[in-house]
């Protein structure tokens, strides 16, 4: 017993020490422990975050009033209760409509390390992304005047805005996405992962530690590197196609390129792909492997993987639950019914 | 000037002392500023509040999962940013559905201090309120045995239910419902007015206590008494027909009667009345003293007895945003689409 317990001891740390090297060198990356280094990392230096604008953004990003209807909010869908999505194979939006292209919704949560928004990666960074869905019809359906008409109607919403960027400031609807980008860009969850690759020899268990390095040699950091371990735009279906292809009428860009989600708490964001039709983890491995990799990974290689990525499981930044000033009789009226 | 204000001063003073006696002799009740008090008066004997409860029912309250479609928690319609209700005419539920009597939802906050729950006043407590909406087919519309089967599937979940239960807990339907109605519980919202009421004379202004006179001296506390100002069930168009009466099918309950909304953050909870119709609180206030006290209130008096119910905005109790727990591969799948 004893000789198996130092023996494990010893397989952890020269595993740990020469692994954290590998790890780095396949071109993954920690989310910085250091707290102004992950500041200066996450903040847009064309809208630098302050805790007026992170405030102010929460709310927003928690108010359903921006909405056509008035019932659905950034949250509805990338819902931070639920790892920063819906569950939901494709999104459901205004008045219940399914997204048209069979399309998921991606977690929030680490979506500031992106180099890319959305599945086809046509947008740059949050402060774009955030204007996309509060106006697509399917989603939350709101013209931008509908949504600067609700926030001016509300003096305690334009208090905030002039609290956050000064007592001009012109509420104009790429102003709200850009708040609502400052909130999303402070949603990191720092995982026992990121503080391995730091150098903590011991946060990730032996098993995690093989499953790593199973991931890396097995090539799935082609793809999945740096901090989100995803987040570029790749090809996909490189060597089969993927088996539920047909499920929605998604391509990806022009190119036929996909952006690669993160696998940060990847275990909270099932069903899986694009269009959510992967209901298991473990199945989603397999398949990643077969139709990216051209390798049939074995049962063993695959719950190796699956362990590893359960190490990525992060902590979740504590969210107080706004509480939003009230509509005025200028607020803009819904009619959900109708509308 | 100065005879100005020492007149002010005298009559607030003077107004404060008999008014607290008046008012509580017109029936009206403060929220106890006693902790243990408000506790005991709070709490239901049958389903005792403890912590672990309060916890885990504040899940279940923001928990999507529990309905049929996976995207309407109990905070959809009663959304505790928004005063505890949705800001709709009528409410929305599953697949889009608008409430088929066209009734408003409620507010949540202080729903306990009522006598009866739901607008035809059919369910005694909260504990038995919580089923219904989770169960009707335009709101949640989910099975018992579908809320539960989620429940079960996910073992961080059955923890918990041990954890404020028991080791032996049997995870009902009635069960689950019973440990929202524990959060509920505790959502109430005291007020200046109730310091007023328990006895400093000053958390009123001057304005608010003679709106409070207004108030009672009109007739209002007839039905809008008690903690909740409101929450009993009483006749409805006493003296004249409600003007908007024919929007929606609701005619009360089998005797005509109406449970009576609380008016504590009434500011908040517009549209107003059963059906939504009445969009601003000074035009609620005008058709009461028409349809229930035969009294052609004038603006003065309106405005008055107006100023008087914004001091009923109360102090929301901090909610930190749950982090559910996932789902796993035995939890019952959703199709939101066609189900």
């Amino acid at each position: 017993m004893r000789t198996l317990m130092i023996s494990a001891i010893v397989a952890t740390s020269v595993l740990g020490a020469s692994l954290i090297d590998e790890a780095k060198s396949a071109g993954l990356k920690p989310i910085p422990a250091n707290k102004t280094a992950l500041e200066k990392l996450t903040s847009n230096p064309n809208n630098p975050t302050t805790s007026a604008k992170v405030e102010l953004g929460k709310m927003l990003y928690f108010d359903p009033r921006l909405s056509k209807s008035g019932l659905i909010s950034c949250n509805t869908c990338h819902n931070l209760a639920l790892g920063g999505t819906d569950g939901m194979s494709a999104a459901i939006g205004h008045k219940w409509t399914s997204n048209p292209h069979g399309l998921s919704s991606p977690t929030v949560y680490n979506a500031v390390f992106y180099t890319q928004q959305f599945w086809d990666g046509r947008s740059p960074h949050l402060e774009d992304q955030a204007q996309g869905p509060i106006q697509a019809g399917p989603e939350m359906a709101a013209p931008k005047e509908f949504v600067t008409g609700v926030i001016n109607s509300i003096p305690e919403y334009t208090a905030l805005f002039q609290k956050a960027y000064g007592k001009d400031v012109k509420i104009t609807f790429e102003k709200v996405a850009d708040t609502i980008a400052v909130f999303e860009r402070t949603l990191v969850t720092p995982a026992r992962y990121d503080a391995f690759l730091n150098g903590n020899k011991k946060a990730l268990t032996t098993a995690e530690q093989k499953g790593l390095k199973t991931f890396i040699d097995k090539g799935c950091t082609t793809c999945h590197n740096d901090i989100a371990l995803g987040g570029t735009m790749q090809a996909f279906g490189v060597v089969a196609p993927y088996k539920y292809m047909s499920v929605g009428d998604f391509k990806g860009d022009k190119n036929g390129m996909v952006r690669v989600p993160t696998l940060r708490n990847i275990t909270q964001s099932a069903p899986y792909f694009h269009n959510g039709q992967i209901a298991t983890l473990s199945e989603a491995i397999k398949e990643m492997g077969r139709i990216q990799l051209g390798i049939d990974l074995t049962e063993d290689e695959t719950a190796s993987i699956e362990t590893f990525l359960k190490s990525l499981e992060g902590k979740k930044p504590q969210v107080i639950y706004p509480m939003l000033p009230s509509s005025t009789a200028k607020t803009p009226k819904v009619d959900v019914v109708n509308n």
